[in-house]
């Protein structure tokens, strides 16, 4: 299959790696970083072999040339900065697996842009599919996939924890590592301490489950060290912070909280992923250690792809790829 | 929905009262059973009131009646024992969802069969599935929902414990429970100490992982009990049979064993279920004392009715709803 690769940074670079291992053939490669356009992007992405694909800044010229194609897409978080991106794509035919987590699950959170995603997409043939380890994977469709097992479903509970001394930079920033609380306050206010993607999630589940959701509520809070990190890239000291608690949780009219995502990132935070069913039987999975965050959302991203190119043109997300979940029957 | 509950036996009961706790509106049922045959379906299936459903030994006439509806299939593991059944169900455009565990994934183990259930379902508009907790669900689809997150795999393997002393009389039976070593090699060798499924399962991972396989062997011992073991319906002594303990094991071209399905099923045997994945990275999903297989089953079946009821008319299978899995790009 015919493959371009937008977006080289670390996790693009890494998904493109991978890629390329499992059977992609890469075509394109676009990036806007003056230090990598015109490279070629074997080297970018850190192989010891050129690939005879330059990097470009100019993704339509790339098109021109290539036509429609599978486009693996690493640019950003929000939706409403990486949206042009995705319709040039779409205009071209494309079919477009990105890690953009708002993309996930955005027919709540950003309905305008999801309609014209799915508009586009069907006009010209495409598709478009936001994945990832989380969103995408270990707290919305591991817990669907196990919820088929249950006859009754009261809650949906699941807790992830992360550690962050074991991730990229990036992670380690987002988190808050090292901050004082005070910093870590005001970054949260500014938006840059987030993980991005939990109401997505939430929203995933409960439209796989059939629940009409009230509201969803998020809390982020840090999570104070008590002795001194040392493993993470920047040392954390007593009484600062280690990295983040983040929860959302999904309630539904008349029944209170019934979905409940608990996510931990944090600097030497024993990494677990557990998906708690409170229903008949109550079901508790575990993966050991967890699934690490980067390997994972390469392998997520990668593994969707076929599944993906299987589908109607149009907006999908995970949900269309897992049909396989408790779910409402008076709605058939 | 309107729904036929097809076979009202001890799995069917179970999974008819579940239906009704879902939203099946059933305007029928079906058993051969003379003590059945005539009564309110409600009774039959251990309701305290009646359901205005009468049970018929004659599934043409009450179609002829409802027309097309939802079928809950659940009569026996043999799919060439069962086919007729379907036949006429597909004919008159039903949809299936059946227990029967050869159906699960037939295309390897029953070509000819799943050849004219998928013809006459296109032809008349109907579809057929097979699922179950096992075939069906803990043994394949929860693993390859889980090999959604490697980005490589070399083998996987499934261990699943279940406690015979748990389940229904029948199911303790098929497993041994009681008899003496001859007597459950002499009943694997008449066929009827066997659970039924395995290569199945191991046929619809190796599809879903894109690995041809060689073949697929089977192997049935009994798990001998050193103690005696009186919580099941029939006493084990010490020496005799607790239970059974069979594995089936896919082989791939030029790299040997690379699936693996582990079955115990034993009196007093702790209850677990383990999903292990040799691959980057490696993972282990655990399910805390297993997935219990009668309430499972039920649930996997009414799970199954609203992801059915999308898909085109055919022959399906679990895999055809669950569409997230490692998966071989270069057949794209």
């Amino acid at each position: 299959m015919e493959a371009i690769q937008y977006g080289l940074g670390p996790v693009g670079s890494q998904i493109a790696r991978l890629g390329l291992r499992r059977g992609l053939r890469y075509v394109g490669a676009v990036d806007t970083d003056p230090a990598k356009v015109g490279r070629d992007m074997g080297e970018v992405i850190g192989l010891d072999e050129k690939l005879g694909v330059a990097v470009t800044a100019d993704p339509a010229e790339l098109l021109a040339k290539t036509g429609k194609a599978t486009v693996i897409h690493a640019t950003g978080s929000s939706l409403r900065a990486v949206l042009p991106q995705l319709i040039d794509l779409l205009k071209a035919g494309c079919s477009i697996v990105s890690t953009c987590e708002e993309l996930s699950y955005p027919y709540k959170t950003h309905p305008e842009e999801a309609a014209v995603l799915d508009e586009t997409a069907r006009k010209h043939g495409g598709r478009v599919l936001g994945t990832g380890v989380n969103p995408g994977f270990v707290m919305d469709i591991l817990p669907l996939c196990l919820s088929t097992a249950v006859q009754e479903l009261s809650a949906l509970r699941v807790e992830r924890v992360v550690d962050a001394a074991k991730r990229r930079l990036p992670l380690q920033k987002k988190v808050g590592a090292g901050l004082s609380p005070e910093e870590f306050r005001a970054g949260v206010g500014e938006g840059w301490i987030r993980h991005v993607g939990l109401p997505e999630s939430v929203h995933m589940i409960a439209a796989g489950l059939g629940w009409p959701l009230d509201r969803v509520e998020e809390t982020i809070e840090p999570v104070i060290s008590r002795e001194r990190l040392t493993s993470g890239h920047v040392p954390v000291e007593p009484g600062m912070v280690a990295g983040i608690h983040q929860v959302a949780r999904g309630f539904v009219n008349g029944s209170g909280e019934r979905i409940t995502l608990d996510l931990t990132m944090a600097v030497d935070a024993p990494g677990a992923d557990r998906v708690i069913i409170d229903g008949v039987p109550p079901l508790t999975l575990e993966v050991r250690g967890g699934v690490h965050g980067d390997l994972g959302t390469a392998s997520v991203v990668i593994n969707a792809v076929h599944g993906l190119n299987k589908l109607e043109p149009g907006l999908h997300t995970m949900l269309d790829l897992m049909r396989t979940h408790f779910g409402p029957l008076s709605r058939i």
